[in-house]
């Protein structure tokens, strides 16, 4: 999951706007998910006056140019793809926008739940910096996650960066089906799709190298083609480090976003009553796990309590957990 | 699995003697699965005259002394631990050791089923060797599966050698269940093991990268502290390699197996009907993928289609497929 990095730190993002109030579309059969336009909303984006959730979520006040350009890029494009099937975000505002009691550490949030029933469960962006005796920590993350009507994969990117020269990205299409029992699956959204081909591109930049999550249920919970890579530039070669970002990190990861929207959110298969039952269980396991994971230990310890069990308990609430 | 390389080559054994005569055992009862001493049996290795196989590929011809020692060091091992359990190998004398037509390429194959009803399905050893245009193959592997009785991960180990200074290393015990759905497993089986210390061992010699098979399903059954690494000494360092492989490789190795043995094989839970069936089901899933995606091209391209046919045919058989 994106809330709060893989191995050991968070990332939300912040405060989601109406964007699209619910009475303006019209009702999605009942009996039916809505079949997922591949094309571009013409209705999108902030159109009301009180998005300062969603403006202060896409400022990314802290990190450069090239990781804010990516990540306006890819919420962008999220909007425009699945905007008519999300509901406004309807965090409260202590939760959208956090920071701790010395004003060393900020955080937002930015949920969207789909329209019941489209294959959207739910987006979730997050952004967090941390002043720490190190220097500072960024993390921004986006991830999708579809529900029990369709198998199809789920999305994940988290960039963390623990100093202006060393980057770990985390860039994923999380499958939601077992993998050994089910061939097929593979074959339909990792082999058909040449998604393998993304990550051998970036291996080959020299300072590359594959990055390990400290946990093994996250290990476990990627798909085959997954990147998992830590990037560090030479000390002070920061301007490396950007070009990197934006002239393949940028790249790749909006080509992989593409095939999800394409293949996961668009176009991804319906499921059977039976599928659907056994989906939802390995899904709430899913989640339980990974904010027990992402939740347990950092945000205790970067925000303090109070703010923890605030922004945990909340982001529960909307996990179903 | 290791009857050949999870990327495109093939490595078998030899024909196995029938060590431990089925009658020189006690009759397992039938209704419960004879729990496996984790001693050492004092009946073990070759006892007959007809065991004429089991030295074949005891031998390990065509590969330098620190891979020899290492594989016969573990199929010992493996006798020792598990051969009351074991049946004799059965396979045809041509199955047990083949080669092509024109003397180029010599495999051996060397398989014993479980005594039923034990834990072990069976055991799957194999050394192959290939002359190629670019230098001499050799592939050595052992493996080992458990039976639906348990739920506890196999075994398997392969070494790919290219040539004197190039070794590819697969090193797991392969999950039988969906780790994601499955945390407690993940936890009794890899977290409280400790397995993940072996990967970040060998992770620290300078020659070993990490590495990633061409097939994405071989990728996603392995499990989160799989060791999978391609390992390259600088031209003609030989004894580099072997080096790394007796005092790094094969230490892990053999702790690995000792993992395997104690908590798998001899510590392996057993599990209820309703369980069976769907590790019955997962388990044939993948002896089938892992057969099409091993012998699929490899095994005629090497041998012939002759011998592939014959080969491939008795290794269907035997994992019933």
């Amino acid at each position: 999951m994106a809330v709060i990095s893989a191995h050991s730190l968070h990332s939300p993002f912040s405060t989601t706007p109406p964007l699209l109030p619910l009475r303006s579309f019209p009702s999605p059969p009942l009996s039916k998910p809505p079949r997922i336009s591949c094309s571009p909303s013409p209705v999108m984006g902030p159109q009301t006056d009180d998005d300062g959730g969603r403006k202060m979520f896409m400022e990314f006040p802290y990190v450069s140019a090239p990781y804010r350009d990516l990540m306006v890029d890819l919420v962008s494009t999220m909007e425009s793809r699945l905007g008519p099937y999300l509901l406004p975000c309807t965090l409260p505002p202590d939760v959208q926008y956090y920071h701790n009691r010395t004003n060393t550490a900020f955080g937002t949030l930015h949920i969207r739940s789909g329209i019941k029933p489209s294959h959207i469960d739910f987006v979730f962006g997050s952004w967090l910096h941390c002043k720490l005796p190190s220097g500072a920590l960024n993390i921004t993350s986006l991830s999708a996650y579809l529900s029990p009507s369709t198998d199809a994969p789920n999305f994940l990117i988290e960039l963390i960066q623990s100093s202006p020269t060393s980057l770990v990205l985390i860039l994923d299409l999380p499958p939601r089906k077992d993998l050994v029992l089910h061939p097929d699956y593979l074959q339909t959204f990792y082999e058909d799709t040449q998604l393998d081909k993304y990550r051998k591109q970036l291996d080959k930049i020299p300072e590359v190298r594959p990055y390990y999550s400290s946990s093994l249920y996250i290990r476990c919970s990627v798909s085959p083609t997954a990147i998992l890579v830590c990037i560090e530039t030479e000390p002070g070669r920061t301007e490396r480090m950007e070009e990197i970002v934006r002239d393949h990190v940028s790249v790749i990861a909006k080509e992989v976003f593409g095939v999800w929207l394409d293949h996961c959110a668009c176009g991804g298969r319906e499921v059977g009553e039976t599928d659907r039952a056994r989906l939802a269980k390995r899904d709430l396991m899913f989640k339980s796990k990974s904010i027990e994971i992402d939740l347990g230990s950092s945000l205790p310890r970067l925000f303090g309590e109070e703010v923890a069990t605030r922004v945990s308990g909340v982001i529960r609430d909307v996990f179903n957990i």
